[in-house]
């Protein structure tokens, strides 16, 4: 198959379920809403090794919020329910109610199953917090040496996705990366996805497990190395390509994860250089949702 | 005393020691190094409850990199030697190694302390990785998607300084807020240090502990929280007060806290409708340093 | 009448006729959209001493151009007719056709008045330059040393609205700007407008022509200068303010100018220290265009 | 010649005479001083057809600048004397005076040759204004709206070079765009130089005149036209070569204009898929300063 006159794989990529909160922070301006959503999602790449995996998903406009003022939707993934608890709880307790002027409502009002980060989060308070209302939500008004730190009682998360991917191969190093650059943009506004790694893009695809090494959990792509095209068997990578991109995305739902690869897709193969376009998939060790690459387009 | 006409109060910061390590991520432009750096960075504002503290030190230039490329030097500050060993392999692995065209240098050469962070990550090569020399230092190439991923062996750490910090007391929240602003753009430029907390500020300035939730490592400094003030004994807020920053600094060694502290001081005066200048300090239950705030002018 | 408890003056503000022009830039990402959207409506603050009036007036999905890349729309503005089609000229041929990555499309397709300013900038491939549609859109790719440059041939204009304006009072000068930036950023999201000032505000509100100093076009609207209440008669500042910024709206039509002045005002009154709101008008000297501020809500 | 194994063509960069005034803009912080530099230097690529050329040249830390503020350096550039002092005056009165905190001081306080634009501006007070000293410069406070305008009564401005340039030869489109934005990041920090096209970067280098259509100034170099290359006499472009991005430096002298062109050739050459660099030149029809790409190494 051929998108925008480049060769689109028949394969799949293979997705994993994951728990998901998602958090709306709102602040004075979108600069330092920003602020707080990106130190609470930093560290939060890959569960390998990260506490979290995490990312800022969208603006939210002021007519859309519970205090009218603007803000960032963020998400919070985690393998676990307690392991999300904790990570939830840490990353608005140290990054969220300690960023100038924000406040922290629940993402997902709809989600059945919620965590009482927010009635635990009001201790904070050394008892001289107060209950409050703010658009229609139960929240908390914590003291503190800015004023008042505002918080939701309680915050919803759900069952989504994780590992949602895509390959970028091009014929130089900057095609590959310019085109994966292209794909977290178009990306970026897809309602309920986030791209987690650095700047929404994987240098370093991995398998699972290793070959040689058997004590790590993930190692090198071996296969999709262009520097080991000649000394590996197997080796995916045709004789033009010098490098390979991975767009990760998780997402709420495996709808916003098509999606988002349908996007990333279409706008990665709109760069110069670009020859190819697959997905990664590990026999079904990782994952139970097979996204097909054709079924998007 | 006065400085550019805005009271410095008489008294000093508390300040204690902590383990940091220096990283030196290189990449192709300061966009994709920044990506880096910042992620690797994130989810670390204190350790109370953050994996550890983080934060951009300042841009290298590409004529002092072992690469010749621009890049950015980060701190990862642990209280423990084995939680910083831990926290710098994850964060190296995790937001460096994964990130598009970067490298990851000791930023510390000169440090007698090492951790062979590099030849750990190198596994990830998963028996195709390589030592290579780079600017004179010893280094592996790991084979991966984009190419190679260069890291440095071995990585220096020195026993530096936390909760370096001051307070700024405004008029109005945005004068607090835009001092405490004014003042991580002067400590920007001092060598040595960082800001760990949401951009640079702390909007929740704490006290050891908490009088009424006794579970509590730390809960609001009630003392300095403007909505308390007719409400606490002892309160520490003028009547003409409504809002309080707290600028929190750590840095490689003393003077280069002081020098930030300094600098931050003056920048924030200059803002209109900032009336006083203070620092926390916790009668010695904190930390060994204590930082006079008149011995900085 | 009071908007999120601030007071809101029942003036209006006087806006008045200006032609605008606007360009849709696609390119490789948003970054370099933005670099050279950015180029291109620089020193465009205000007619008095500009070239044109322009700004940025939104992000373009992919989805929605006519290339399926990501971009921005800009607007131009000028009095005239000639003096816009110039700008027009001079702006997309050294700013848009200049920039790496770049095409410029028509932002007002359905606008009757149109000018030829793609069949112009044609002329600077120097005879190698082709048609080519794009999107269903007649253009001319025109060979240079990146590749190629894609301009639409025709560019549509209409008669807009420049001056939309409100003022806000701060109990500090921090206050009213983080206010002023507030207004912005929500106006950001309203479709059809721009702020042309810098970073979307007015420091220096003036009246039109000068009582001392005929020669003047504008000065400073001494009655609404916070350092001159007790110097002019008749000031307007109260005796807690310190600061006043206004906000200025250029847009398509009136009614997309009157939704940013709303969404900008309940964005402002969000900031603690803002103590008013008003407007400029001028007597009807400047526009024929009374936008009350009371309608707006 | 070969630097960092990439071909550097053993030829000249041809630049010409310009005149150049620096002005340093300081703010609050870096943020509001990029904004009013920004906005003042915008539309000003090339004196083809902009007003100026002009662009931000660095960052100034608050201790060297006269109100011990954060800021930045601009540069504007015109061929005549008249033309910079106009430019000048259009530019700071509707750029730095309208923006939000700013204050406008002489960035070439050894120039010999002063422009009295500071004692122009002031005008803008109506009579208000009055004689201030900051820092030992004689300026004036204008009041306004926001309170107070600092502008210094003298800008100097000197003789400087326009036109020092190289090009980068690229594998792919994107390649060299990633190493021009390399070379960009690179030469921002070197003192008395700016770059600029917008994002530092030219993608279409023009020749002087035009073969076909004799009434342009400037029309498309097709001889260094990858499109073309089979299509004109004596193409420049080798086979493997897609794109052709060039880099414009203008500078306070000739010795910042070659160290600019070293350390962005050097930057430049990193990048993966760079194949030649060399530069522009006019058989001596543009300026008469000869930068000979050899004599930089």
């Amino acid at each position: 198959m051929k998108v925008n006159g480049v060769e689109v794989e028949e394969t799949f990529a293979e997705a994993f379920d994951i728990k998901i909160a998602r958090v709306l922070i709102t602040a004075y301006d979108y600069y330092w809403a920003w602020v707080s959503a990106n130190e609470a999602t930093g560290f939060g790449t890959s569960v390998i090794m990260c506490p979290a995996e995490a990312g800022i998903e969208k603006k939210a406009l002021p007519s859309e919020t519970p205090d009218g003022r603007p803000g960032y939707y963020i998400q919070i993934c985690h393998m676990s329910k307690k392991g999300l608890e904790e990570q939830l709880l840490a990353r608005i307790g140290q990054c969220v109610l300690t960023a100038p002027t924000t406040a922290a409502f629940n993402g997902l009002p709809e989600a059945q199953d919620k965590f009482d980060t927010g009635f635990k989060l009001k201790f904070f308070g050394d008892g001289y917090e107060r209950e409050v209302e703010v658009g229609g939500r139960k929240c908390y008004a914590v003291p503190m040496m800015q004023g008042e730190f505002i918080v939701e009682s309680h915050f919803g998360y759900v069952s989504g996705i994780a590992g949602g991917n895509f390959f970028i191969f091009g014929k130089t190093q900057p095609s590959a990366l310019a085109a994966a650059k292209a794909a977290v943009d178009a990306i970026a506004d897809v309602e309920g996805v986030i791209t987690p790694f650095p700047g929404g893009v994987v240098a370093s695809g991995s398998k699972v497990g290793a070959n040689k090494y058997k004590f790590l959990k993930a190692s090198t792509n071996e296969k999709f190395a262009p520097t080991l095209r000649d000394k590996v068997e197997g080796s995916q990578i045709p004789p033009e390509v010098e490098a390979v991109y991975e767009i990760v995305i998780n997402g709420l739902n495996i709808d916003a994860v098509k999606k988002a690869m349908r996007v990333g897709i279409l706008a990665a193969t709109k760069i110069p250089g670009v020859v190819k376009i697959t997905a990664g998939n590990y026999g079904g060790k990782l994952g139970k949702h097979l996204i097909y690459l054709k079924d998007l387009f």
